[in-house]
Order: C-alpha cells, then sequence, then structure tokens
C-alpha cells in the first residue's frame, strides 16, 4: 500500500517516517510540504541522511490521487479541513493528526480553532481515532480524526471509571504536564531553549482546545454531559505527557479493585499498560513508543481516586495512534510497524 | 552576630552561605559536618574555592556556646531533635530547616517520620517559620521550625482565601512539582542524571510527610480541620517548586477580585509577589531568589479557583526563608542579605 | 538461536534487550543478574512490563552451556575475564561489551584496569570488534571485545586518514564529550542530577582507559606507533558522545577531496554516514541507533583537519555494535535488526 | 553615579540590571528599547515584577546627555558603531558588550562581521575590555569595547604561558563549549528546545567572528603573530562556556610549576581562579559568578599542557565584565556590586 504525508517537515511527519520506513505493509512514497516543495527530506532533517531522500512536493490531489492509497495530515491546525474532502471525494482514505475534524460542535471549533468549521457532510464521516475504544468504528471509517495528545493519555485514564459509572461527574480535575515538543517545530519564546530550560511553567489555562475535546469523548463515555477542570504545563523535557488526574468515587474502592477493574477493561489491548499497586508510571517509560502506561491510588482518606496516565506525546499522542489506527483500518495486526520498545535510559 | 550552621554539606548549607556571606550583620564562623570533620569546605565545594575555605568541625555544644550566638541546622530528618534541646538549654538560638520540630502531633510525626518526637518542653518552644503569617511571634522566638518547601509554597497560595473563609474545606487539591534538588545530595536511583534527565514523575502518592505539615497549617488559618489530596512529581530541572492548587469557591468571584484580595493580604510582604489576570508565574521567575510568585484563574463555567504557586526550594523553601526567619528575630530589616534578583535566564 | 545476557541490569543489557527483542534470528532465553537473580527484569526496568519478564539467574556455565549458542557480557571491568574462559571452553561465543579482552599489552592492561588481565590463550582468540574494520576477522572469531564508546567514534573518524598515510604521527588531539550514561547505572556525585545537569565538566585528563585502546587501534591501522592527547568531557545530556579531531595533515586537500576518500573508504558499511561540506553531525542524530555520523573540515590557513564524529554511545558505542558484530558472525545481513531510524527530536 | 543601558530586552542587559540593583555607586536610569520603547521592564521580564518596573525608551543622545553619566550597550553587532560616537561626542562614557569596537583590522572586521567598520577615531579610543590584563588602561578610558564570551575564557587561559613565553606559536588548538544563552534572545531553529535539549553539536567551524578577536590579543600577549584552531560547540544548558585548550610546551615543566606561575600571574585579580593538581572546574561552579576558573595539566608523554578554563557567558563573558571595568574605570573597588556568590547547584 502506497501512502504521502501531508505537512512533511513538523515533528508529526518525522516521526510517521520513523514508523513508516520499518512498517512491512505500507510503502511511503510521497511526502508534501508547501514551504519546502523540491527540497530533499534529508536536508531539513539530517538524521535521516541516506536513509529518506525522498524530494519534497506542493499538494495536487490528482497526482496523490493516482500514486496513493492512504494520506496521513500532519498539517497545523485549519489547513487539512480545505484539503481533506477534496481526497475523500476521489477515495483516498485520510488520517488527520490535526484538530479540524475532531469536535462535533460547530461552535465550540469557532471558539477555540478561531475559523469555521469543516463542512457538515464531512464531520460527519470523520471517525474519531481513540484506537481502544472505537476499535469497531475505525475499522470501517475512511477519515480518522486522530485524537490529541492531551486527550488521548487523559481519556484513557477516565473512561474506565466514567463508563463503569463509579465516579461523580463534577470536581473532574485534570493536571496535565507535556514536553516542549508538544509546540512543535515554529519557534516561539515559549520554546526557546534558554526560558525553558530549568523552568516549569502552566499556560493556557481555561481556555486551552483540548478542553472541548476530552469533554465530548468524556459526555460518550459517561452518558452524561461532563465538564472538566484542566490545566496544562510545560516540562523542561523534549516528550512525553502525564495527566495526573483527581475524581471522586462513588463508593469506597481500594486501589487493587481498581487496578483490576482496568486491567480487565484494557485486557485485549495491547499498547495500554497497567502499574501494580504503589507503582506509578514515568513519561521516560514510554518513550519512543506507543505505550499508555497508568497506576491508580485510591485514596482512602479523602474518598478521591488519583489516577496518573503517561505517553509519550509525538507516538500515542500522535503519529504512533495514526500507525496504529491505518493498522486497524486494514484489518492488519494493530502492533504492526510498532513493536519498537521504549528507548531507556 | 557569629553564626554557625550544622549538616555542613548538604544543599541547605551551600545555600546558607551564599546568602551569609554578604549578608551584613552576620558573620558565619563556624560548619559542623560530622562526615567531614577537618575538610576544608571548598574542597567539597569548588565554586567556594578562595573563598570559603573553614575548615568543618564536629559537633561540640560547649564549643558552639563559646562562639556563636545563633545556629542553623540544615540536617536530615531525626538528627536536630537530639542535638537542639543541648543549645537551647545553653540559650543559643536555633532554626532549624529539617522537619524535626514543625509538628505538634506526635502520633502524626511517628508515623510520617518513623521516630519519636523531640521533647515536649521543646517542641513548644518551636515557632512555626512561615515568614509572612507568623511574623508576630517569630520576632520572640528562641527555636524555629523552618517550613518544608512543598508547605511554604503550598500554603503561602492557600492563606489567603482559607482565612477569608471564602472555599469550601473539601476538595481541596494540590498537584506539586519540585525539581530534583529537593532530595538533597543524597545518591539514588531516583536522582541518578541519566534516569531522572528527560523524565517527568509522580512519587510517594498519599503517604508524603508534608502533608500533615500542610494539613496543620491549613487547618489553623481556616479555624477548622482541613484534608487535603497532595501529590508531589519531581521535574527534570535542579530548582524550583510548583503547587498547582484547585479550590472550590463559596460563592462566585472574577479572577481579578481575587488578585486584588492577595494584593492586600501580601502588601506588607515584600517577598510574595501577585501576577496580574492571565499571567502566570514561571518556577524560573524566581531562581535564586527569596520570593513566592503567584497567579490566579478564577474558572466561571466549574465554580473552581485555581492557584498557581511557584518558589524557589532552595531558597523560600529553605535557606532563603531561615535567613528571613533570622533577620525577623532580630528586628532587622526583612529582607537584609536577601536582595539578590532571580537569576535569568 | 538461544542467547544470553550477563550483566542483565546495567543500561548495556537494557539496550541488548531492546534490539533482541525485534531481532528475527535470536531469542533471547536467559538474563544473568548476580544481584538480582530471582526478580523479574521488568520490576528494575518497569518500561518492560509486559513485555520482558524474564527472572534473572545466576551465573552457571554448565546451564548456560545447554541452553545458548552465544553470550553477550556486558558486566563492569574485570569481570569477563574469569567467566567468558568458561563458556569458550565449552564451545560457547562470547561477545564482551567490556574492555577485559581488548588490550593486547599486559602491562596497559594492569595500568589502566588495576588487576591482572586474562590468560594469554583467551586473549589471543579475541578479535576487537570494531566492525568497519575488522570485519572479516570477526566473521571467524569466536570471541568478540567489542570496542569502548569513545575508541569507536574516534578511531572511525581518524583511521581513513591514517590508514592512507595523510596525517602526521603527532599532533593528535581527541577532545570527546559524552553523555551520562557513559559512566552506566551506578551511583556517584559525577551523576548525580543535581551536580551534572547544567553542567559541564572535564574529567580522567591524561589517565582515561580508553586512551591505550585507542592507541592501539590506530598503530595497527596507521603500521607505526601513534600517540595521542585524549580529553574526555561530560554533557548534561543522557545519550551521546562526539570526537573532535585534530591533525595535521602531510598535504594540502581541500575538503571536499576529504569527504570524497571517507565516503569511499566506507562505502560498503551502512553504519557509517559522511555529510556534506560545511555540514556537521549532532549527537542527537543517531540518538537510539547504530549509525556513526562523520564531518570534516580542512583549515586552510593552518593545515589542520577537524574531524567531528558522533555516535550514540549506547548503541554504536555499546550494544548495537555488539549485535552488529553478532550478525557478521553469523554470516547474516550486517543491519539485522538494527534498522530503527534514530529517534528525533 | 547614573547609567543607561542600551538594547534592553536582550540578555546582556537583563544581567546588567541584575548586578546594578545591588551596586552601591550607581542608579540605573534609563533602558533604552527601540521595539519595546512604551513597555515597563518587567512585562517583558516579569522575574523583575514590583522591582525593575523602568519604562523602556527609544534612543535619543540628547536625552542621555542630561540623564547619565556612562551607557552600556547590550546590542546586536553593528548597531553601537552608529550611536556610541554620538555619545562619546558629548562626553559620555561607553562600555560596549557588542563586537563593534573590538577588532583593529578593518579588513577582519568586514570579513567577520559583514559591514564597515567605525570611523577610525573612535576605534583608536577604543580600550579592550579584558580587565585583568587591560587594567591600566582601561582606568583612562572613556569607551570599553568589552570582550566576547569565547575569547575571556580563551585569553585568560593562554595568556600567562604566551606572556612568558613557553609555548610554541603554532598548533594552538582550542576547542571550545558554549551553553545555548550565548545565541540571546533571537529565536532560531538552533536554539529551540526541542532541537538542542539532548543535543550537542559543533558550530561555525573556521568561520566564527571570536577567531579574529582571540588572535589580536593573543598576538599582543605573545608580541609576534599567532594562528589558532578554532572550534565551537553548543551544550545542552543555559549558561556556561569551557574552552579546552592544547599548547605546546617550548621546555617540560611539571603541572604544579604551571600551577604556580599562573596563580603568581592572577595573584592580584580576585576574579580568576587556578585550581590544585588534578582538579578541573567545571561550569556550574561559576554559574551566576564573574569568576574564570582555570585547572592545569602537563602531559608528560606527549610535552601538551592542556588547560581548562571556565566562565558564566553572560557574566565574566559580558555584563560582569562590563560592570567589572566600570568600576576600574571610576577607581573603585574592582569588585563592586559582584560580590555573588556562584550559585551551586
Amino acid at each position: 500500500m502506497n501512502v504521502a504525508i501531508i505537512g512533511g517537515t513538523g515533528y508529526g511527519a518525522v516521526e510517521l517516517i520513523r514508523f513508516l520506513y520499518n512498517h512491512p505493509n505500507v510503502t511511503l512514497t510521497t511526502i508534501i510540504s508547501h514551504s519546502n516543495s523540491g527540497t530533499s527530506f534529508s536536508e531539513v532533517y539530517p538524521h535521516l541522511s541516506d536513509l529518506v531522500n525522498v524530494e519534497m512536493e506542493s499538494f495536487d490531489e490528482d497526482q496523490l490521487a493516482k500514486e496513493v492509497d492512504l494520506v496521513f495530515f500532519a498539517t497545523p491546525s485549519n489547513v487539512s479541513k480545505h484539503q481533506i474532502p477534496k481526497l475523500i471525494d476521489k477515495g483516498i482514505k485520510c488520517i488527520d493528526l490535526s484538530g479540524d475534524f475532531r469536535l462535533e460542535d460547530h461552535e465550540l471549533y469557532e471558539q477555540y480553532y478561531g475559523e469555521e468549521m469543516a463542512e457538515a457532510k464531512y464531520i460527519d464521516q470523520a471517525v474519531y481515532g481513540l484506537s481502544e475504544i472505537n476499535n469497531e468504528s475505525i475499522k470501517g471509517a475512511s477519515l480518522i480524526a486522530n485524537p490529541g495528545c492531551y486527550p488521548t493519555a487523559t481519556t484513557l485514564g477516565l473512561i474506565p471509571v466514567l463508563a463503569n459509572d463509579m465516579v461523580e461527574r463534577k470536581n473532574i480535575i485534570i493536571d496535565a504536564k507535556t514536553g516542549v515538543s508538544g509546540a512543535g517545530r515554529s519557534l516561539s519564546l515559549n520554546t526557546h531553549f534558554s526560558e525553558m530550560n530549568e523552568n516549569f511553567k502552566a499556560y493556557k489555562i481555561g481556555n486551552h482546545k483540548h478542553i472541548p475535546e476530552i469533554e465530548q469523548v468524556l459526555s460518550k463515555a459517561a452518558e452524561e454531559e461532563i465538564q472538566i477542570t484542566f490545566t496544562p504545563h510545560i516540562v523542561p523535557m523534549t516528550r512525553g505527557i502525564m495527566s495526573t488526574m483527581y475524581v471522586d468515587l462513588k463508593e469506597k474502592q481500594s486501589t487493587n479493585q481498581l487496578i483490576a477493574l482496568y486491567e480487565d477493561f484494557y485486557k485485549y489491548h495491547p499498547f495500554v499498560r497497567i502499574r501494580k499497586e504503589g507503582v506509578f508510571p514515568q513519561t521516560k517509560e514510554v518513550y519512543g513508543s506507543n505505550y499508555c502506561d497508568i497506576g491508580l491510588y485510591a485514596d482512602q482518606r479523602t474518598g478521591k481516586l488519583i489516577i496518573v496516565s503517561v505517553i509519550d506525546n509525538l507516538v500515542k499522542g500522535a503519529s504512533g495512534q495514526a500507525i496504529q489506527n491505518m493498522n486497524i483500518m486494514n484489518g492488519w495486526e494493530e502492533t504492526t510497524g510498532l513493536t519498537q520498545l521504549p528507548i531507556y535510559p
């Protein structure tokens, strides 16, 4: 199967390439980058010297339709909504790593993305690609809205107790921390080494665009409207996300009862791993891999359940999950091309 | 005035020395280090070559009584409780950076510190040295229990709304993050560079020894028993603490109303700075300095108040506050010797 | 083919496991760790939870002889010299990542390793596993002395010009820099996060044990005795080595002439990549991979050639090259199991 | 004395402010920033909230002449050459942290700075502000060309042996490493956190603009033309420079003889510290301070002297040395306002 990547020189693209390079069923034939058309990929990313010398091209839907069966979009917000419809109309499957097709509510999209949403008929086709939860609908999809990084770590951590109606609907607090690569390759003072090194900060409190996405996913899982409190922070490291989450248990549960519940919930899902009692996952333990690792602590004093969920933001939080979704769409083994172990230390 | 430091080769001591070196009213005459007796300080810390060549000594209360008026303890847990009584009995003032004299409840001490507490008559003399809150009692004290790092950042952030009875007593959640130096200079796999670099982790969930300390301080401020949910994390940086705190407001308040309240609460306290609406303090903004910087966000959707409080864990969270307390005890300007600006970037 | 790893809980072992896990021709059946016998591997390294649950065992040559065909030693100095002879005598092939079998000169070994060398008959069997240079003798070897990290980066950078007799034998200066993982998992103040973070230092100037190893390799390549000046430094990062090398060219050469020479020298060796004129490799460009990347600059003002050579110290500098050598010994494609791309960013 | 800073929002400026804030003889009245005119300084640098609320202004030489006696330029290249003449003509003393007035050779300036040099009569007035070496001429100067960061670390390390005619004039190799803040606050992919974190790289090999500056200073000290080989590298840390230098000793010397020579050479210079035999300075040991620390190793095998010299690039390599020069110009104690200890860890 031939595939293309649009948005060729961001971190999403470079991670897609890492996994596609060793994927047995797929050939990457085309990399589209508006701003680098005509340049060899390895000139922009010398770590791929002698390995990925594909010359980047401009977007051309007719050309793509001739060459490839599936396209990954690793573009900034408000780009894929213009291009995906053209490809879908030509029968090309699309996996979109941006947020353009994730939200169902037009008003929320405009509020958080600052522009109009894609046309409704394309939004309706989009399947939200949270692989472990939406496995069935992903199988038949031709357009995948690949989840955001925070939403992946967060919802995988919360859904087991929400879907089992074990927690109160209010007081759901998500204190999230990300490595700097989450901000992409665009330059800003926020990602300037001397300002971010040896620093830790909160940002976009109360207005991060992942808030409506998380609430949409959780509300479906809980079959009830959920409102969250979500505070993102930046950690002086390149990769990794941790969501530390606080919920009120409806009834007392021991930590081990909850661990058993989570293990059961994810028993057919190799990329979610539950830690034993007293052990909590660290971001480095999933570095470079597609795992989501979860640790639990039921505080008997306060009745709170504390959930710690970690992913590599560029892998399970973006490109790795996109490959996983491609595998599911095609009926391949879910782990195909994703068997690389976390790199440690 | 002559002073001594006990516990000479930990990070608490080396930071005390940094501030004492330029303090106009004080001479550091003696550094006690059991394990390094006879060694020059600058051999252990070459950054002080040619500057601090004091030869370290063993603890001897009679010798100390002859030489100094005040002693700083920068020792591990369960050391100062044996030595401070001997010095207090000889009329030497003591500032203890360890936790030995912070808790009032003997059972909690045993539970969290694993040994018996100091004798009650010394515990009773100890004044909890949260400078901004206990200013008056610090003035007359001869024994200061200098606050822990997390408790300092946390309680300075919470007390204004608790003391003003503006928040619910339950659902107080403290998601705290510290730089690695909080673990001191003792070697462990947790502080091994290759394991901690490019990593972020939670630890001691539900059983950190700062939990009873924070609850004791907040309960006094609120005049009611307070239970908290407290999750500490380690950030791959050397210095800095951030406490991100979530409380339920009893009544709706705008962010700006709350900022005004905090500014008023701390108006006579130069080391607490309140950020303007929409701005949140970063740990690097207090690096090397004695400031505690606070940002606020009142979430109108959920009724939660989010408080972000940062300090340098080794300064306001330890040695800087100890100097500040020495100043207060002696009736000197609170900022004496502490006017160094944060070092940035 | 079944293989075992001795020295199971160091970074050498954990990287061997990463590559063996996906190697198509090999099964890892046994992990030996004296100090962790009876423990599951993933308890020590939770990033391999659910993946590598092998229970570690104590060393037993008879047991090993029954189970495996080849053994990797990832042990500290002066361990494998006692154990490898026992296995060799039983016909088991050995790849030794430690320095025990690298030096040919007994006196130098004693000077730099502080103990007696292994018995001469085993030293004589050992083939120095610098894969690109000693390819032919590795093929028939039963005992491989896998090169050190600094020697790999350094000698691959210098041999092309030395073997072609293009540089003066004196004035060879090697200014080397390593990430902290080069010091392994043993705890020390040198690898304590708070001391090493935001720090850069030189160490072991003039007495590093890689000096005789590098001189031995270079002297053979130059067919003349070579003395080097070698200064190692530690960089506040986990992985990566850069050797910046300075040599006197016998005759003027342009940078491009030298690049052509290096490209030709390594044309059959996929793991050595030569950068174009004006481009120099960065350590991050080989992160997690088996590449050695080299950049060149011929300074026309001073007649010096500057060579920049980078590797991942844990991969091409240790475990990756060990896998490469296993492949060569067995007549497999050299890149088998090593096709993972560098992970970037 | 009133002073101004031009180039208000770079790292040079912010460090000048840190030292001026506590300087007993000086008041900072004016901060000039073309791009931030009208903005409060602490809005751009929130770590100075409540402390430095000066409103920034545009450059106006008449206004400056009324307000201040001395001006610091912390501007990019090719700015101060236009503005300093106007101030000098009005009798205002200037200390220039940029490279505009450092070189004496017009051709070299054009080659490395890409533009024409300042007018000769101003160049002739400029005194190169390497405080320890040019102390006497700094005293009477009205225009100081403050040295570059690499040249400061490098020349202070080399001058003692060059001035004493103890080393060969050729084969002087300088392998230099800097923290990222050396690149300033301007955004570029080179200083993008995700690209620079966990990375180490060489850059501008053979064409860095500090080459002619270093050669000019060394040639004067040696009273003979000196050519160097200079390779700069970037370390993933914010602050600190290390120059590791290799020279050929004319005659054999023990390390201790050379240490004695260096100690004698710098005996009246409190900011240069020489380490004992076997000890080498680390960059963190001068963090935030004005020290230049030097370690030596005379390699008896090869006849090379290895010199390790470290500074904080933003302090002794820029703003701290500028303050030191201001002190010398005014006949104040050299250390005034610079007594802050290195901050460690």
